[in-house]
């Protein structure tokens, strides 16, 4: 029977500019992606904070899909996260044009109590001290995965490091496992971040595909080959919904495992950016992710 | 029996900075990097130019690896070409401190009677006439491959749509991809090429490992998980040489020999980069292509 997963992360409204169209106010935040990746796997188990003004269409649309929202918090009076960000040309950089923390500036996670014996965890971007404030609320050994960002690694990095030390695995980009490791070659970079800690990582590296390393690795999973890339939004945390929810449906964390989960999530992440917002994310099917593994699989026949 | 390849390109001597080291005046140039590649396969041939000042060994160590420079012509009281080149750190990008073409700078290729009717056919970066004057001399049909640059692209793009009409394969980065076909999804932009010509596209992507598309394709190989990048100066002249090399030993441009010489070429490329100049490219055994190519089969074990 699958396990839970659960999240902590944000829940907000994102307004997305690309070189072909602008969307604004919808459904984002680490812990929305996540939870829509995830759930196709698994239970999910969703801590985070909205504000009074978050849609009813939002909280409906996790409800339909096996998420439950006991840990979400509805600050009364309180103004739900927003962000906006901007995509160069090529989509391989984006600039940020706002950030309004609003309710999440003040979060402080808070498990319910069943939450507190999950035994997937997921630890998305965001301050450490909050992912410490998690763990810390565990009441039973857990797998834990995080992610991070440059802001943590650059203001928080003792924080960061003890965080490594209690997580199984760590997901990120390229530019964050330079910065953690201070080595330049990825290969080499995820190897020396697994001396941190995490006993595997996991490094998305978008249209590059991704490479699992330590514990089930090495294993390297090219990226589908999408016809077209609208908006890459969600992509990471969608792709870690999908790596937790696969370990979870399958009760396991051994290597072909983890190797499997490595695959399934890259297959989830293309799905992701192919609209804007967690749109396509949610109607995708098993049988459309289960057609681009046999396509992942084909493509590296060499 | 292996069938001949003929590369036309640059020869000269390289000074190279990387954080760690810099190293001066280094056997380099794309046809030192593919011919030392090919050779291992295959009998090359070279079209290129020196100066009167060309080490000795450079011309040795070519000649005992099954490498013909009949066509090598030298300048009498010519200078041999000198680049200068600078890594950054994360040696994903370079920066050029001098370019002293010197008698590369009037080289028209004139292929010896006996080359004009080689079977495979690659032709280096350079002017793109240049690689027009070469096919115009071929006397049968070859499988035609060839690299460009981001200066051709951009001076000479009605010339180089006509060259991509004359060529079967082209070998290319990211960057050129992009440029070439104005789309900015990796493998769109690749597919886009096989519109304006060539039958397969094969793209470098230096860590994150290489695309083929059309033709043979798609098929993704990741990078071999080096433990050190010294110096990936002729890392893509190499692969494009290993690629051809394979094709010219197999005699064969059959889809399953395509793939399969898309991942000789990255095992044969990560060699190069393991050393400054051709040292460790001229080194290696066809044993350590095969155990490397066993590591990349297992990589993509998902």
């Amino acid at each position: 029977m699958p396990q839970p997963v659960l999240v902590v992360g944000s829940i907000g409204l994102d307004t997305i500019e690309t070189e072909k169209e602008t969307v604004k106010d919808v459904l984002g935040g680490s812990a929305i992606y996540f939870a829509a990746a995830a759930s196709m796997f698994a239970p999910v188990r969703v801590v985070s904070v909205v504000g009074e003004d978050f849609p009813e269409e939002g909280r409906s649309g996790l409800a339909r899909r096996n998420v439950d929202l006991a840990g979400l918090e509805v600050v009364p009076g309180g103004k739900t996260f927003r962000w906006a960000g901007r995509y160069s040309a090529d989509m391989n950089e984006r600039e940020t044009l706002l950030t309004e923390l609003n309710v999440l500036g003040d979060f402080e996670p808070r498990l319910p109590g069943e939450y507190k014996a999950t035994p997937y965890v997921f630890l998305a971007n965001g301050p450490t001290a909050t992912q410490h404030a998690v763990l810390d609320q565990l009441e039973t050994k857990a797998y834990v995965a995080a992610d991070t960002m440059n802001l943590w690694i650059n203001t928080e990095r003792d924080e960061l490091m003890r965080l490594l030390s209690r997580t199984d695995l760590l997901i990120l980009n390229d530019e964050e496992a330079r910065m953690i490791s201070r080595r330049t070659a990825l290969w080499d970079a995820a190897r020396e971040i697994t001396k941190l800690g995490p006993t595997t990582v996991a490094l998305k590296k978008g249209e590059h595909g991704s490479y699992l390393v330590g514990r089930g690795g090495p294993c390297a999973v090219p990226s589908f080959p999408l016809k077209s890339l609208v908006d890459p939004t969600g992509a990471g945390d969608s792709f870690a919904g999908a790596f937790m929810g696969y370990l979870a449906r399958e009760e396991s964390t051994e290597p072909p495992t983890l190797r499997a989960a490595l695959a399934v999530a890259s297959v989830v992440a293309s799905f992701t950016c192919e609209s804007f917002g967690p749109k396509r994310l949610f109607e995708v099917t098993m049988d459309e992710v289960n057609s681009r593994l046999e396509v992942l699989r084909e493509l590296v026949r060499f």
